[in-house]
């Protein structure tokens, strides 16, 4: 084998590739060199010059894996982690949250959150995010700082918001976003995300998805959340949200709709026909009392479907493992079939489907040669963990995201045994704090 | 303050006490003798004399909560996680667990896997648990080694088992292991467990539950964990599970009725007029596609409920902190009534509410002067668990098991900042391997 001049190998334990083959390698060795995952070989014990790159990881007794994709979260929102639950969605919205972010969500909450909030992905295992909030360009900061991959979608709502108080202005606001952003970082996907079809007039969905369109950018948007909306939406336009949205033009291949808890079969074939996505967020749903989107019968009809926690106000974490573990459970006690949701099928739904899902697919979400290298070393060596059958199993139903030893984004190491490398997470934690303090005086 | 010739005092930090009150205390300071908690202050800057104490405990910015009670669990089936999973419940069944039961359930597997699903407990931060299996015995042995607490109940079946084949002799085998294990260990609770209505004839229920009367002792049975256990039952008997099980006399006070998922109105009365205590295991019900049992409409009615997590093989974990989560959002979500099961409710479930389940309210479950010392030491400062609002729902949405930083049982310190003390938990993982290792191979 020929190991020199690589950036990183890998070495050791056992490799889930999550190709189209699911292959699963013992012992592989696997090359990373200008970010890029340049060879897969599973020859460990005869690789004797493996000494030539810059860094070698040990992961034996460890699984290696592509990091998580989490479609779907409102980072800043970790600020309001716990501020107010177990409420009716109307007091939680309207007397808390919406208040809260009236007078606390400026750049300075966005950026701060952000950066605490990608402390606790990276230390859970996510290494691609997609994120939609108010001043969505310190989320790109945040996220250039501290190496994580990540797609930033732009919001916007037809009433004022604290970073467009001039909701007119949304075309002006739309291409600034995107010129700010649009060569930045291969790791930085911009996009626009207009926040529900009960928020936004038929006009804003229409300009912005034309404005998307022509910028070639993902157009993403909260759809079917909760069960009013659908009355809502038809005593408004006469028209069901999803036809409304295939009145306007909205759905086509570049358009992730989030939630879609409430979606019947006549919608589920619109999405199927149109190619839209959907980013599948279960504990936030479940929390909020929204309901549950029927996730087994969108794959049967081979809608793309990806993983998302949702913001920490509503889940209230961003741990995509534990995420996948209630993706699986919740289907098949809702559906009583405990064969819907396979470990497997959630496991791809969090890695290579998420990507797809991002429009990222031919980038990460698989460990394949040519691919970049986004990787997660899990430590298997634990109680909850042992004995070991199944790696798809374990990751799913039993793993948490401290089990995450190690994670590279783009070939570089961003975790190291448990220690994060490009952020200082005390003081991450005590921005956020001083923050929260302020909440709780107000 | 008179600290002098404590065993432990515990001092700062955030103590929620779960008692009826439940206080919250700031900066407190517990002091323990002889596995009793002899008392609370509020005085943490004024101790100037808790040098005199043997071990003192700095809990600054971490909570302070009684240990977690685990009413339903099935220890040794660790050696089962993950080797068969998103199967029917029939083929899961008869095809994985009981072929391999049968094959390796023997003194040697129950006595490993129980010794590793207690370190996998006691690093999640539960202090007590209420088992049944084959060979009980072994887990009463493994309890006393590990300085759990436990309530230990001998499996009855009408089939043979590998520790009972002559299932004629019940009333010995019960005898037996009520003599052996009376009066082994205040940690330690003798009681017996009827696998269920449809495993278990009237006869076997009625002397099963008759030798429980008689030597005071709990009586639990799996009740209505499945849809199609009503239509059994009925078509056997002409009655309901619940009528059935009245009718013969089994209903009282010191019975405890596992998942009741499919319980109807009627049902409930009946528990509540007949004082039978629930064990809810929301994840396992889920896994296994088995239903929801009707939780919040039994709070309503005043009937007693504590969590479980069930068996591993059916979770595939053993962390309460996972299990709360999943209680509190699985009742919203099929309620669509985002206010049942709040944090706060659900803690109780898991504490202070398992306790009384399990007959030990007056002894455990809160921190309280006079009760026994079972407390765990939570660690706050990461950045899933920041900012800190309201401790309740930070413990219930978003901790897990691995934020335990220590525990300590009958006021022994039974984990120190995560090191296991009274079980080596490399030989705990390697032991339960080696027994892996042979079932895949049969």
């Amino acid at each position: 084998m020929q190991t020199n001049g690589l950036d990183i190998i890998i070495t050791g334990g056992t490799l889930l590739t999550m190709s189209g083959k699911m292959e699963i390698l013992e012992n592989p060795v696997v090359g990373i060199k200008n970010g890029v995952i340049v060879s897969i070989e599973t020859t460990a014990g005869h690789c004797n010059n493996s000494g030539t790159a810059k860094e070698i990881i040990d992961a034996s007794g460890c699984i290696i894996m592509p990091g998580l994709v989490n479609t779907h979260t409102h980072l800043p929102m970790v600020c309001f982690r716990g501020m107010a639950d177990d409420l009716p969605l109307s007091d939680w919205l309207n007397h808390h949250i919406f208040p809260a972010e009236a007078r606390f969500a400026g750049k300075k909450m966005v950026y701060a959150g952000a950066l605490l909030a990608m402390a606790e992905m990276i230390l859970s295992g996510t290494t691609t995010f997609c994120d939609g909030y108010f001043f969505e360009g310190k989320v790109g900061e945040a996220a250039l700082q501290t190496g994580m991959r990540a797609v930033i979608a732009q919001g916007f709502l037809d009433f004022p918001t604290p970073d467009n108080p001039d909701p007119l202005k949304k075309m002006t606001t739309a291409g600034r976003f995107h010129a700010d952003w649009k060569d930045v970082s291969p790791l930085i996907t911009p996009a626009f995300f207009c926040h529900a079809p009960y928020t936004c007039s038929p006009e804003t969905l229409t300009i912005i998805k034309e404005a998307s369109r022509n910028a070639g950018l993902l157009f993403f948007i909260h759809l079917l959340e909760n069960k009013d909306e659908g009355e809502t939406i038809r005593h408004k336009y006469g028209k069901k949200p999803v036809q409304l949205l295939q009145s306007l033009g909205i759905l086509d291949k570049q358009t992730i709709a989030v939630h879609c808890n409430w979606v019947d079969n006549e919608d589920m074939a619109v999405f199927a026909d149109s190619g839209v996505k959907v980013s599948h967020n279960p504990e936030s749903s479940m929390k909020l009392a929204a309901g549950v989107a029927p996730i087994p019968a969108m794959l049967k009809r081979g809608i793309a479907v990806g993983l998302g926690t949702d913001g920490a106000a509503s889940n209230n974490d961003l741990d995509m493992f534990r995420e996948m573990d209630t993706a699986a459970k919740i289907h098949k006690v809702v559906t009583l079939d405990p064969t819907v949701m396979s470990a497997e099928t959630v496991l791809k739904m969090a890695t290579i489907g998420g990507a797809g899902v991002l429009g990222l697919a031919d980038r990460i979400g698989s460990i394949e040669v040519g691919k970049e290298a986004d990787i997660i070393i899990m430590d298997m060596s634990s109680p909850h963990l042992t004995p070991l059958y199944n790696c798809y199993s374990h990751l799913v139903y039993a793993a948490s995201g401290t089990d995450v030893k190690t994670s590279i984004i783009g070939g570089k190491i961003i975790m190291k045994n448990r220690q994060l490398l490009t952020l200082d997470v005390d003081s991450a934690m005590e921005n956020v704090r001083k923050i929260a303090a302020d909440i709780m005086l107000s």
